[in-house]
C-alpha cells in the first residue's frame, strides 16, 4: 500500500486507543467530544495504569491488555520520553495508525530533536504511519471520523467541501471556525504539527485526490518536500482543486517564531512567494482573507477575465470600493455603451450610472433584478458584486425582497456572483446563504481581496490550460 | 452667535417641525423612531396639506398652521423645487434651524448645482442654519436629542465619546453601526450630506470644542475649507481629540464616484495625503480600520514610543502576528536581559521566551498575570497587546479567570494594553469589555493596523508638544 492508501484508512479508523488518556487533563475529553459532534462511530480504549475507567468509559492498564484485532487507530498522550516505547507496544499489538499528540520533540532544540529523528526511524522500521507529534489530530467530518483533542473549533461541524491543514494547532482551530462561521463546510481538517511521518505535502495530496475537498487551505511554517509540492500543485490545477496557505516567514520574527514552534525552516520568503506563485498556490496574509478566499473559490465559478463590475445602494462606499479595488490591482472597467443606456433606463433619474454603481437608496424597492441582469450581461465585464442585505429572520421582508431580486437575476448567468453583505450576517442569514450557495462578503478589504485571490487562480488555469 | 454657538444649539433642538412628513415614505418613521431610541424629550410636528395625522400625530397643513414660538427647528422633506419656498415660510415663523433632507441639488449637474446656489444665498440671507441637503441628520447621542431620517444604524444607541461624521450618509450609517457592535459609545453623528451651509469643517470644530467627543471620525468625500481644517486640526491636538477619517479619492474611479454623489471635489489624492499626515489627523483605507482606530484611541492611553509586546499561546499566531507587525511596520523589539529571564523562570520548560511571545496552550492555565506584569514592565517596550478569551456568560470560567489575570495584572501600568480576541467576540464579551474599558481587536490586521494609527499619532502629539 501506499503512503496515500495508508493515509486514505488512516483518516478513516474503526476504533480507537486513547494511550495516557485521563480525566485530569482535557485531551481525552476533547477526543470523545469532538468524536460525538463529527458523528463518529467507533469506539474509544482508554489506556491508563492507574484508573479503572476514564470519563465514563472502561480503561485497560497497559496496551498489551487491549483487545485484538478490533482496534486499528491509536492517540498517544504521554510525556515524549515513553513515547519511542509506546509506539514499540501499539505496533506489536497490530496498531500501526498513530496520532501522537505530545510535545517535546524537534520544537525543542537538542535532546527534543534526537528524540524525533528517534521516532522517525522507529515509525519507518515499524511500519506505523504516524501524525504529529506536537498536534491535535483531524476532524474528518465528510466521512464522520474524529481523532481530534483540540478545544477550540466552535458551532456546528458541517461537512462540506474546504479541506484544512494546519501545522500550528491552534492558529488552525482559529481557521477552522471561521469557515464554519462563513457557513461553509469542511471535508478534512488536520492539524499536523512537528510532521515526523505524515506531512502537509502528504495531507495536501490526500485532499486533492480524495475528492470530496474542493478547495485546500493551510497554515505553514515550512514545507518539507518543495519538489513534491510542486507535483501536487501541479495534480490539485489538472483537478482544479484550487490551493490557498498562509505561509509564515514575511518577516525575521516570523522566522524566528516558526522555528521555535514546530520546528520548521521557514526559509528565503522571496523565493517561497515565487514558487507559489509560480504553482498557482494563493498566499493570504492573515486568517480572515485565507477564509474568504476559501469561500469565493468554494462558491464561484472560475471568471472568464478580471473585470468586475460593482453595484452599491451608496454614493460613499461606490467611492471607498473605487479605492480599494484601484489598491488590490483589481480592474473596474466602464460599461458598455449598451450597458450605460440600459442602465439610465432602469435606474431612477438622479442616479448616474457608472462602475461601481450607485443605484441609490430607491434602487433596491424595485427594479434590482432588471439593473442585475443589465449588470451580468456587460459584455465589458466578468465578475459581479452587488449588494445584499443579510437577512434576520424569514419575515424579514426588505432582506428577502432584495435578496429575491438577486436569486431571480442568477439564472442564465455563467459570471461569479459576489454579494456584499450591508449589514452584519447573523446565524440565519449564514445558513440562508450558505443553502442557496452564494457567496457574501462582510469584511469589505478581505472580501476584495478574495475576488483578486480569485482572479489570479483563473488566470493562473488559463495559462496552465494554454500551456 | 458665530456658527459654532448657533451648531450647540441645532445639535439641541427643544421641538421639531417636520415639513412634507408623510407615512407613505419612511423618512418621518425614522425620524420618531430614532429620537425614541436617544431618549428625545421634545415634540414633532408634521406639515402636510393632506393628511390630519401622520404616524399617529395630529398634522398641520402649512407651516403658517405650526404653533408659534415653541418650535425651534425643522426637518424639510419635500421636493427639491419647494425647497426655497419652504426655507423662507420656515424663517417667517421664526425657525432657523432647518435640516434638508431632500436630494436633487448640486449632486445633479446644471439645474441641481442651480437650486444649491441659490439656496445657500437664500440661508445667509435669512440667516438659516441648515444641514444638508442630501443628507440623514444627526443623532447626538450623548444629549439625548436627534432628528435623523435614516434607517440602518442597528442597535442601542449607547452614549460615548466617539463623534462620527459622514458626507456619505449610508456609509456613516454602517460605520456607527460598527462602533456601537465594538461596544464603543457615541457623542454626536452627523451626515451632512452636500454641505450647502453647515460643513464637515463646522461639525469637526463643534466635535473638539464641545467636549463631549475624545475621537472625531469622518468619511469624507471632499473637504470644503482646507485652511480651516488645519486650524480645527491644530486645536484638535492641543485639546487631545484625535481625528481619523476615511478620504475617498485614492482612484480615478473613486474620484468619480465622490463627484456624482455629493458633488465634492476630491482633489490630488497625494496632496490630500501629505496634508493629513502633516496635521496629524489618520487616514483609514477601509471602514473596518476606521472603527478599530476610533476604539484604540477612545480607550487607550497614548505610549510614550512604538514598541510592541505581543503575548499568544499560539506558535503560529505568533509568527503570522510578527509578518503582519512587519508589513505594518510596527516594531517588535527583543525583550530586555531581565524579561528574559524573568520569563525563562515563569514560563513551563519548553516555551521559549521571545517577542512575539508564545505561552504555550499552558501559559493561560496558571501564571498569566506574572507574565503580563513582566510584559509591562519590559524597558523595551511601551505597548502590551495579548490574547484574551471573550466570554460567553458570567459562568465562562476559561474565559473569565484567563481575563482576571488580565485585570489583575493591569493596574500599576501605563502603557496601553491591547486584547487580541482568540474566538468571535458575542453581545456579552463586548458589554464586559465595555465595562472594564477595555480595547479588544477582533480582526488582526484592522487591529494591528489600529495600533499603528496610534503609534503614529502619540509621535505626531509628542511632534506638536516639542516644537
Amino acid at each position: 500500500m501506499t503512503k496515500i492508501e495508508r493515509l486514505q484508512q488512516f483518516f478513516s479508523p474503526s476504533h480507537v486507543a486513547v494511550v495516557g488518556a485521563s480525566a485530569k487533563t482535557h485531551w481525552f475529553h476533547n477526543v470523545l467530544d469532538y468524536a460525538g459532534r463529527t458523528g463518529f462511530q467507533g469506539r474509544f480504549y482508554p489506556v491508563n495504569p492507574g484508573a479503572a475507567e476514564v470519563c465514563g468509559i472502561p480503561a485497560v492498564p497497559s496496551i498489551a491488555n487491549l483487545p485484538k484485532g478490533i482496534i486499528d487507530f491509536a492517540a498517544v498522550i504521554v510525556r515524549s520520553a515513553i513515547v519511542p516505547d509506546t509506539v514499540r507496544a501499539l505496533a506489536a499489538h497490530g496498531i500501526k495508525n498513530v496520532l501522537l499528540v505530545s510535545s517535546g520533540f524537534s520544537e525543542v532544540q537538542g535532546d527534543g530533536e534526537r528524540l524525533q529523528a528517534e521516532l522517525v526511524a522507529l515509525c519507518r522500521e515499524l511500519d506505523v504511519m504516524l501524525m504529529g507529534p506536537n498536534c491535535l489530530g483531524f476532524l474528518n467530518v465528510a466521512d464522520r471520523a474524529a481523532v481530534f483533542a483540540g478545544g477550540s473549533i466552535e458551532g456546528t461541524l458541517i461537512p462540506g467541501d474546504v479541506g484544512i491543514i494546519g501545522q500550528s494547532g491552534a492558529s488552525s482551530e482559529v481557521i477552522a471556525t471561521r469557515v464554519l462561521k462563513k457557513g461553509l463546510g469542511i471535508s478534512l481538517f488536520v492539524s499536523s504539527g512537528n510532521e515526523a511521518v505524515i506531512s502537509f505535502e502528504d495531507c495536501l495530496e490526500h485532499m486533492v485526490l480524495h475528492g470530496r475537498t474542493r478547495v485546500a487551505i493551510g497554515f505553514i511554517e515550512g514545507f518539507r518536500d518543495v519538489a513534491r509540492l510542486a507535483k501536487i500543485a501541479r495534480e490539485a490545477a489538472r483537478r482544479g482543486v484550487p490551493i490557498a496557505v498562509i505561509k509564515v516567514g514575511r518577516s525575521d520574527k516570523g522566522v524566528q517564531a516558526a522555528r521555535s514552534h514546530t520546528g520548521a525552516l521557514a526559509g528565503d520568503d522571496a523565493v517561497t512567494d515565487a514558487f507559489l506563485r509560480q504553482h498557482g498556490i494563493i498566499r493570504a496574509d492573515t486568517i480572515e482573507e485565507l477564509v474568504e478566499t476559501a469561500g469565493i473559490l468554494s462558491r464561484c465559478p472560475l471568471p472568464s477575465g478580471g473585470r468586475l463590475a460593482v453595484c452599491t445602494l451608496s454614493g460613499g462606499l461606490a467611492g471607498l470600493y473605487a479605492d480599494l479595488c484601484g489598491s488590490l490591482g483589481i480592474d473596474l472597467p466602464d460599461f458598455s455603451t449598451k450597458t450605460m443606456a440600459d442602465l439610465t433606463d432602469a435606474l431612477p433619474p438622479f442616479a448616474r450610472p457608472g462602475n461601481p454603481l450607485d443605484v441609490t437608496g430607491s434602487g433596491f424597492a424595485q427594479g434590482m433584478d432588471r439593473v442585475l441582469r443589465i449588470l451580468m450581461e456587460d459584455e465589458n465585464t466578468d465578475i459581479v458584486a452587488t449588494l445584499s442585505f443579510p437577512p434576520d429572520a424569514v419575515s424579514d421582508s426588505i432582506a428577502t425582497g432584495h435578496n429575491d431580486y438577486i436569486l431571480s437575476s442568477l439564472p442564465g448567468t455563467h459570471k461569479p456572483v459576489v454579494l456584499l453583505a450591508f449589514r452584519e450576517v447573523g446565524e440565519y442569514a449564514r445558513t440562508w446563504y450558505r443553502e442557496k450557495g452564494l457567496y457574501f462578503v462582510e469584511h469589505t478589504r478581505d472580501g476584495f481581496k478574495a475576488i483578486a485571490n480569485l482572479v489570479g487562480y483563473a488566470k493562473f488555469r488559463r495559462r496552465i490550460a494554454g500551456s
